[in-house]
């Protein structure tokens, strides 16, 4: 049972060389896809107590761990610079990467991945705002660091994370709270109004 | 809903700066239990088609994602040179940063966390196995290094991690054969017969 999972699982150690522009909190690294997705797991357990009962809990988790392998190949894409050629690099590596499993286990990594990224189900709804939420927490609380260093404006950030609303407009209400806060703070500099 | 969860959230990026004897594999860089984490929970979902239909897969992920969280305060304790004082320090930072959560969310981590460390159910006895899996099959894959640097055995090895037999005989069986091969090829020293 080891047999296609262990290369599966080696391959993956690369994913913890591919870097993101977000800083880890309070330190001057930038963290990698792979520490990301732990913390992405993390904040969806945290957050669970608050979903419908009938989120598929197991599926988000699947989903959250699974999102951004295919950026081993891909690299990680800064969302507010996207290439174009981002579907087909990550497609690519997706076929390449879930084949080094069976294809039973490969099929419904893909499928997951695919749930994701379409994010239409109330999983991959959620996994997507947590996936947008995750670094707005960080910078809100690292002073701005990510956005400071790309010149991302206050109307940026509110444009890209509206969408958590499509999950949980609760959610989103807090969230928009803490961003009107940080721009008033200055945190975040206004780029227009929204 | 944010309010507490925030908090925990950023307190867990200090999991980042925690960091292991093993490295990444194909790096000179020693992995963080972070990231560590996130290989375990990736570890979990290729094995779980071959765990029995019983299996509280949800359970398992929470606890790989929240196992090692304690080391913020308490440190990653080399498993062949644990201190004695271990249990307090990592019960202390368990109630530490448990308490940053809801109540109610805080009691049902730290539950999770109990039962990890209790080893007993076969949840725990799944993960625990991951847990001892894991770091056995990135020395594999890279030389031995954190055996080799540490002076480790292969009796040590196989006491240590026939732990693994208590969640699946098969899948010790698997390891078995591999660390068997490992001895042969010289990558792991003999230190006496097993």
């Amino acid at each position: 049972m080891l047999e296609t999972v262990i290369p599966f699982i080696i391959e993956c150690e690369k994913l913890k060389s591919v870097l993101r522009r977000t800083k880890v909190v309070g330190t001057d690294r930038r963290e990698n896809s792979a520490e990301h997705s732990w913390s992405l797991a993390l904040l969806a357990i945290g957050l669970f107590p608050h979903m419908p009962a009938s989120l598929d809990q197991l599926r988000v988790l699947k989903m959250v761990i699974l999102h951004d392998i295919v950026e081993i190949d891909a690299g990680d894409t800064f969302c507010y610079a996207a290439r174009l050629d981002k579907a087909e690099c990550e497609q690519a590596a997706a076929d390449r990467i879930f084949a080094l499993l069976s294809p039973e286990l490969g099929m419904e990594f893909m499928a997951i991945w695919h749930e994701f990224e379409a994010g239409e189900t109330p999983e991959a709804a959620f996994a997507n705002a947590l996936d947008r939420m995750l670094p707005l927490i960080q910078n809100l609380n690292n002073n701005g660091q990510s956005w400071r260093e790309h010149g991302v404006t206050w109307k940026q950030v509110m444009e890209r994370n509206v969408v958590i609303a499509k999950s949980s407009p609760a959610l989103w209400q807090e969230v928009e709270a803490m961003l009107h806060a940080a721009a008033g703070k200055g945190i975040l500099p206004h780029g227009g109004a929204f």
